[in-house]
C-alpha cells in the first residue's frame, strides 16, 4: 500500500494516478496530553490504521495526483539517521574534489559512522526547499528513505527487515563546507521525505532498485541500491548497536555519485523504482 | 523559578529543600490529536504556565526534594544541539591525547560547527545513565544547558538572550572513537538534563557560572562559564544562522577541560552555580 499525508493533515492512499482520501482512518490514533508520545504513532500504529484503511477505501472519494499537496509521510519523526559515503563511487568522488570534503576526514562508512539530521529540517514534497548560505555551494542528494515501523535496540543484519515500515525517497539537502554534517544538512526544509511510504508487504526487498534525480531536466545522479556500501540491513544493525530504533525513525540510506549544486528557481525531480517520483521547487530562504 | 519534572509527569517547583507540587498546572496545554506538537509545549506556553503555577503554590503539597526522582524538565524537544570543544583549555587537552581526538579534525569551533544529539539520549537525573561499548571509554562532560524559549531564527547576538526560557544543567556523555559525534554522542540516557530549570529571569546572565563535576567524590572537571570560546548569545547566533530554533529546543555549551572515563556503579555529581546539583548513577546497558 502508499501511504501519504497531503493537504490539511489528510490521510491518502495512492492508486494508479488517484489519491484516496482515507483521513477517518486518524481516528484510530488517540488524542494525547502533554507530554506528547516521542515518536511518530502513526507508523506505531500503523496495522491498526491499516486496518481501518480498507474498510474506508471502498468509498473512499477520489483526488487526482496531480492536485494534491504532499505532506511529509512521517509528521512526528523521534529522529532522522543518515548515512555519509555509502555507494563506493560517491566516495571516489568525494575524495577527488576539495569542494566536497573541504579537508575533513572522509572515510570508510563503518569509521565514519551514521549522523543525525534535525527533524526541524523535514518537509514533504509540496513544501519545496529553501536554501540558506547561497555564497556557499547547496548540493542535491538523492536516497532511499527506511521508516523504522517498530522499537529495535542492537538488531542483527538478518532480522533487521522485519523491523521496516515501509520505504519512501529522502532528499538530503547539502550546504558545503567545513562543519559537521549535523549541522549543513539541517537547515528548515533540508530534509524532503515522500511523496508517500511504500509499505514493506508491497515492497519487501530494497537491494536492487533504481535510483535517481533530474534537475531542471539534466540527469544528476543515476544508480542503484545494489551499489551501497552498507545495506538497509546492515545499516539498521549499525545503527541500533548505537541507540534504539522507534516507530517513525527515518534512515536515509546515503547518495550515489553524481551530487552537484543547486539554485532557486530550479526543480529537482528524484525517482525510485517501485516507489515512485518526487518533484520538488527550489527557492532562496 | 526552578522548574522540574517528576515521578508519574508531575509538575513542580522547587523552593529551598522543598518541591511542591503544582501538576495542575498542566491543565493550561490542550490535548492535541495526531500529528502532535512538534516543539515542547511546556516550554512554547511558559507564561501561561507560570501564570497557572503562581495561583497553585500557596495551596501546594510540599515534598522533601530529597524524595524526589526528576525527569527531563523538557519531555518533548525538538532538537539538541551541541557544541564541541568550546572551552579554549579542553581544545588543549583533547589536540594533546589521541584518546580524545582519534585522529579525527578537531579545531576551532566556527570551522568544526555545532552538532546534534538525538532526542531519544534524552533522560532526567533519576533515570540514571546506561553505558554502551564498554570496551571503548566512555567520558563524562559537564555543559551548561540552555533552553531555547521562543522560535527564533538568524538571531543577531545582542539579541538573542531574549529567546531564552532558563537554564539548566546538561552531561553530554560520549564514547570515545572515530564515528561522528552525532552518533557516539546518542545512545540512549547519553544526555542528562536537570534537575531542574532556572527560568532566565531568576538568572538572566549564563557568562560567570562556576560549572564543576565530581565522579565517586573525585572533582573531574572544574571551570567557570566565562571561559567558553562562544557564549550562550553567541551559540544561538551560530545555530540559528543554519536553521530555526524552537522553544523546547535544547543547547548545551560544551565542556571544560577534564574529561575522563566513567564505568558502571559510579555516581556523577555536577554543579552549575545558580541552578543547582544534578545526581546521576552509572550502570550498564
Amino acid at each position: 500500500m502508499k501511504i501519504c499525508r497531503f493537504g490539511q493533515n489528510q490521510l491518502g492512499v495512492v492508486e494508479d494516478d488517484q489519491v484516496k482520501d482515507v483521513s477517518a482512518a486518524l481516528d484510530v490514533l488517540s488524542p494525547s496530553s502533554y507530554p506528547y508520545p516521542e515518536n511518530d504513532q502513526l507508523i506505531a500504529n500503523l496495522p491498526q490504521v491499516i486496518a481501518r484503511i480498507k474498510s474506508l477505501l471502498p468509498g473512499a472519494s477520489a483526488l487526482p495526483l496531480a492536485s494534491v499537496s504532499f505532506l511529509t509521510p512521517v509528521a512526528n519523526p523521534g529522529k532522522i539517521v543518515a548515512a555519509p559515503v555509502n555507494y563506493q563511487k560517491h566516495l571516489k568522488e568525494v575524495l577527488g574534489d576539495p569542494n566536497l570534503h573541504h579537508n575533513n576526514q572522509i572515510g570508510e562508512i563503518h569509521r565514519v559512522g551514521l549522523f543525525l539530521k534535525a527533524t526541524s529540517s523535514l518537509v514533504g514534497a509540496s513544501e519545496g526547499v529553501a536554501l540558506r548560505k547561497l555564497d556557499r555551494r547547496n548540493d542535491h542528494e538523492v536516497e532511499l528513505a527506511v521508516i523504522i515501523g517498530h522499537e529495535c535496540n542492537n538488531v542483527k543484519r538478518e532480522d533487521a527487515l522485519k523491523y521496516v515500515a515501509g520505504y519512501s525517497i529522502g532528499l538530503d539537502i547539502t550546504i558545503r563546507g567545513p562543519e559537521e554534517r549535523s549541522m549543513r544538512k539541517s537547515p528548515d526544509s533540508y530534509t524532503v521525505l515522500g511523496p508517500w511510504i511504500v509499505t514493506s508487504d508491497e515492497l519487501n526487498d530494497p537491494s536492487a532498485l533504481d535510483i535517481s534525480i533530474a534537475v531542471d531536466g539534466e540527469l544528476r545522479q543515476k544508480s542503484n541500491t545494489s551499489d551501497l556500501i552498507l545495506g538497509v540491513a546492515e545499516l539498521i544493525e549499525f545503527a541500533s548497536a548505537f541507540y534504539t530504533l522507534h516507530p517513525g525513525d527515518i534512515l536515509i540510506t546515503g547518495t550515489p555519485e553524481g551530487v552537484g549544486p543547486i539554485e532557486p528557481g530550479q526543480t529537482m525531480i528524484a525517482t525510485i523504482e517501485k516507489i515512485g517520483t518526487l518533484a520538488v521547487v527550489i527557492r532562496a530562504a
